[in-house]
């Protein structure tokens, strides 16, 4: 289905709605939305986060919008999911905003930047201090109305053949992280690939790579890592809290009822918590599962975080050059900086002292 | 209006609906649903978060059901409003369940309990790890149907007159702290004090009381408590991240329709992630205004800390003869453990290393 004739039907069913008209043209005006993602399906913790959304959106329309979700390669690929639904191909795409930073390279601060906010300071900075907005002014070039709609929470730093204990051993070394963060690697010296998630175990196991960040202890136990190696780096620099956006083609958006725009808000910010929290629990389960596994758990020493941390504002830097990306991260920083210092000070302290009481 | 009328009123509109009829029916069919609240009218944070529900219950269903918000005193007073809505003369409320801890001590950890989960912890627990099902058993005896729907964040410890050295300085300090927090406060000699809202900072101020924790700087500085004294600790150990909730009787609840149960449930887990974000965001501007006040941030010592955690461990003993609230807390504990454990080794480890790096 194309726009034109999507929009037609969309016309049809708003008319019956706003004439009242009986039973039997409600069901006429039933109206299917196609949402693309760049998921595989069922792939744990991010499809659902889809899924979620999509079930919630029908289920609160009570079918008037039917959501009929389409996983990586069932109507478009992973990556073409952007184009899309600009093109009206499909009614709305859930992604990663930071496959799009060839789109524009604002969209990186919709699913998270090197060394930029948490989950949290992400929610804080998109509801109450300015980011839904600059997400809309992104969405007003491409034609999309996007919300948050999914977190994997900070990402785990990565699995290593061997130990890191400074920023030199990021010489030479293969390894595979997209985005930023992968910019930012590449200034140590590292060969950095993007490996499409089917491809990595496969690259890991025969030493193609020498590492590899994926997700976090739920997904990576999944993926099957722990069998490779047991070096796991849990805390990592290049994705701190990593949201997940909906974005629907703006004019099947405007051709909604203001009931169904709600909607479609209200479903999507919902999804963003309880795909967090899923996460987040699903994690600390599959954590402990490791470490009894054998996993040794490892931290970067602070000059690997030092040269993380330089390399990652030089990425920053070179991007400064575009007026609305200079903009976004000048809001997105300020944000950061004002919520982490009342987070640190109030719940930090708590749970370090609540963990060091409690043993 | 009682129960008896209201599901009279509630089941022509199930029955027009159901029956597709043309749309004077649907008019005579639409619902209000009274919500009261815990909270005076306009009260920063907490109130907004019951409006938010009520707007978005509103806005979703077209007005088919739309929400009256009565604010404490409006309908009945603040702690009047669980048996309002058990005994079927309100709808639902919003409002911190530790308040009815007469009715059930379990309704405690549907807030916060001394020494507990943090908000997202709480979250993680509530959606992924038992939480829900738990609050739902609660229900089930009072004849509701409860969902989190609001959060503040973590509380600040409060402000004093004098620095808090070790925990024989709260021996004989009369001191404003409601819940299991006070209880433990108690147990260290304080004489604990449980105001409502609108006699803190008279109290404070005419010296009848030496202390008093509230919320968090947003509140608490329009509350003006450092118009009273300089000496704030921003982490306490009472209310690490407290949840607000929305219940509805749940003979009213299972009137309505599946999709507006559905609506009702989304509702309330996005307002309290707005709701906390809206908090967090607020709070952390407001540090920053006090601090250029000259408002003195303290943390407590960990003696001081040890004295909460052995307090706090004393409180939840003395409740453990109660079956369910055992159940509950073996439940919540089980889960916070499991999920800070990942939390503390990505998030913490991250966040402690971007803010030494970034100074």
């Amino acid at each position: 289905m194309n726009r034109r004739s999507f929009l037609r039907t969309s016309a049809l069913g708003g008319t019956a709605a706003a004439t009242g008209l009986a039973a039997p043209a409600y069901a006429q005006g039933k109206r299917t939305l196609t949402l693309v993602t760049t998921w595989g399906r069922g792939l744990a913790g991010v499809h659902d986060s889809a899924q979620r959304v999509a079930d919630s959106i029908t289920a609160m329309t009570d079918g008037e919008l039917t959501v009929d979700l389409k996983a990586a390669g069932e109507l478009v690929g992973a990556f073409e999911v952007f184009d899309a639904v600009t093109a009206g191909q499909a009614d709305m795409y859930h992604g990663a905003d930071y496959y799009f930073v060839g789109q524009h390279p604002g969209y990186a601060f919709f699913t998270a930047v090197p060394f930029g906010m948490t989950a949290q300071e992400l929610v804080n900075w998109y509801y109450h201090d300015g980011g839904h907005e600059l997400h809309d002014e992104l969405g007003q070039i491409f034609g999309l109305k996007s919300f948050l709609a999914g977190n994997t929470g900070a990402q785990a730093g990565g699995w290593f053949r061997n130990e890191i204990k400074g920023p030199e051993d990021f010489n030479g070394l293969k390894f595979r992280m997209p985005g930023l963060g992968g910019k930012a690697l590449g200034k140590l010296g590292a060969s950095v690939q993007n490996l499409p998630g089917a491809e990595v175990y496969q690259s890991l196991s025969s030493g193609a790579i020498d590492g590899t960040e994926w997700i976090g202890p739920w997904a990576d136990e999944k993926a099957g890592f722990q069998e490779i190696t047991k070096i796991y780096y849990t805390a990592g620099f290049h994705e701190p809290g990593a949201g997940l956006s909906l974005a629907m083609n703006r004019e099947v958006f405007d051709s909604l009822s203001p009931a169904h725009q709600k909607i479609v808000e209200i479903a999507s910010g919902e999804s963003h918590q309880w795909n967090l929290s899923q996460f987040l629990t699903n994690n600390g389960a599959a954590l402990q599962r490791l470490q009894s596994g054998g996993v040794k758990i490892m931290e970067f020493p602070d000059s690997v975080w030092d040269a993380f941390g330089k390399a990652s504002q030089e990425v920053h830097d070179e991007n400064m050059g575009d007026e609305l990306y200079k903009k976004i991260y000048d809001s997105a920083m300020a944000s950061m900086r004002s919520s982490s210092g009342w987070l640190v000070k109030s719940e930090g302290v708590y749970r370090a002292q609540r963990d060091r009481v409690l043993g």
